[in-house]
């Protein structure tokens, strides 16, 4: 029974425009600790002592696989999944896990999410651990993350009694979607509920058969893609083409989770950051005495709280690009080769009306 | 009795980096209204209805000479004057005058600053006009610009009574350095002072004896130059490279006009900005409903009053730069190919808190 693991890693988000981008979404972007190394490769990187890269299967866009192969040269190609185009993530999980099974059809799979943030890698591990001890006794095995605040912005676990003979094993009471407010402040008060971060560890098989039984029309899908699998590369492409498209764009909670029964959860505490804005950037970027995040030889002047990320391709002849800030607070400031854009940290979600504007001009371009 | 221009295009501020540069100095920028004609342009087209191009010296640096020939096309190549290094305005101008007379002995000459902005250009000639006509009266003329606000940057002239039977010609009083903040609002209120805008008109002779008189030391250099002159171009070469770094290192003001006699100052009221920092850019450039000035296809979310100055080379592909701005007020970012700069517009003179810092670290490539 070997372990796998299933990155998910499709995802075009607009909130880091316009350094993220339709060709370089966020998980190609160094926006951890890190001021070279992107959120999928140490996505893989921090699972390589549980999971080594030969074991990883990275589910992304046709659009992306090339840039995704250049970021990940350790993970052999052809565990480069393309879906044709996005249908969320219970069709993703779903056929990654079949093409997982048909090599190894007693595999173990870790499902992750790519574009993630996790300072405290050696407690992730653990959990990790803990988790597919969980999927190895048959449980589809959540992680749920302590909450640190009354967050709105995810959905949460309700955790029960202990599963079993581990005390780490818990049982999931219920998937509880984004809450309000109120509700969150309860949630982080009453100490029941940890947040869901899209972190799955099951057998191969127990999933395939949770799919039949909860989205059969999505099963009946993956399978029509196995028939042509079978018969040959060129009738897997065929086959994929037509059929994923019809598939249920349905996430792998929605669709599965929240129905199926078996379920554990393992709860985590390792500084988790799912990175959701520019603000977040700043929060997890190495800062000078005065809070600024700069690039190096930026000069700062009475400057407080900023964030400054050059991706420009580099140096104009021998001199590196100099960001100068003077008099300025709390700001990001972001520099493509061909975008700037200037907002207020705390209006970093705002970022998407540019992107809205954009589409509405058809400027594809800078999309 | 032809008439002349020198207009004096030394400068090499720092005000407006990182768009101005040692290389790219403010007059040859397009600091104006208009988004493409440099300053320096504008300064001889605006003139050129009373003193065409064939009758303008340009006064510049050596490094500058190239670049300001560039802008100015139809100036004769001759008639762009190099300094070898910059020495105040008393050897500019004498420098300058001393050469124009050497072709036109009864040259009637008219001192301009090129970095400034107009932009009543018929009040401009109109009030040229009136100067010329004291120059030829023999008077050493300015143009005092009556003030719009108590402003503590520039030096006044104290207007005295008419001189003569012209209205518009009128004694000067006295040159008064740049006063401090209250005797500037009783000049505003007094209404007998104007701002010295560094606009000189002479006959070429009356200022040669004006600096004999006044500046023996300069005359005297300006004499070796002219007489090396005289023997040919390499000879001329070789006395400005040795004299003119042992001028005294004077402005026109303090080493003549303040101890001359036969001075006359006509008002002008003609819109007058001198273009001080980005501060008065983003006043003079075009604003859209909410004051912000900003490049074609700009994106301005929720965002008043800045100014952003894209002076990057070019086109990334067929791709415009895009500068987005979300919930921002009143800054002022400026982008080249090697600097971006981000200040408030009320801390725009700041900007040379930067120059300061890239002089520190020896970073002549940026300044």
């Amino acid at each position: 029974m070997a372990t796998h693991a299933v990155i998910m890693a499709g995802g075009a988000g607009t909130r880091f425009w316009p350094a993220s981008r339709a060709k370089t979404p966020k998980q190609l972007l160094p926006l951890g600790a890190d001021p070279v190394e992107t959120l999928l490769a140490a996505t893989v990187r921090r699972l390589a002592p549980l999971i080594p890269a030969e074991h990883v299967t990275i589910a992304t866009g046709a659009a992306l696989v090339d840039a995704t192969a250049r970021v990940l040269p350790a993970v052999p190609r052809a565990q480069l999944l393309a879906e044709p185009v996005p249908r969320n993530t219970a069709p993703c999980i779903g056929w990654a896990t079949a093409t997982i099974l048909r090599r190894d059809p007693e595999a173990l799979i870790a499902v992750l999410p790519s574009d993630h943030y996790i300072p405290d890698e050696a407690g992730f591990l653990r959990v990790v651990g803990r988790a597919l001890e969980g999927a190895k006794a048959g449980y589809m095995t959540t992680v749920g993350i302590v909450p640190t605040r009354p967050e709105t912005g995810y959905g949460y676990i309700e955790v029960g009694g202990p599963l079993g003979s581990s005390p780490d094993l818990l049982q999931v009471a219920r998937f509880v979607e984004k809450p309000n407010r109120e509700r969150a402040e309860e949630f982080l008060r009453g100490g029941k509920h940890v947040w869901n971060a899209g972190m799955f560890f099951f057998e191969g098989r127990v999933m395939m058969r949770a799919i039949e039984a909860h989205m059969p029309e999505l099963y009946r899908g993956l399978m029509l893609i196995e028939a042509a699998a079978g018969a040959g590369p060129s009738d897997e492409a065929k086959a994929l083409a037509e059929v994923f498209p019809t598939l249920p764009s349905v996430s792998i909670d929605n669709g599965v989770m929240e129905k199926a029964k078996g379920l554990a959860v393992v709860k985590g505490d390792f500084g988790w950051n799912d990175v959701g804005s520019w603000e977040s950037a700043w929060e997890l970027a190495p800062k000078d005495a005065h809070g600024n995040a700069l690039p190096e030889g930026a000069i700062a002047v009475d400057a407080r709280g900023n964030y400054v990320c050059d991706r420009t391709s580099g140096t104009t002849g021998t001199r590196k690009r100099v960001m100068a800030l003077v008099g300025v607070e709390d700001l990001v400031v972001v520099e493509t080769d061909d975008a700037v854009l200037v907002i207020p940290r705390s209006r970093a979600q705002d970022v998407r009306a540019v992107v809205e504007e954009l589409k509405k001009r058809g400027d594809t371009g800078h999309l």
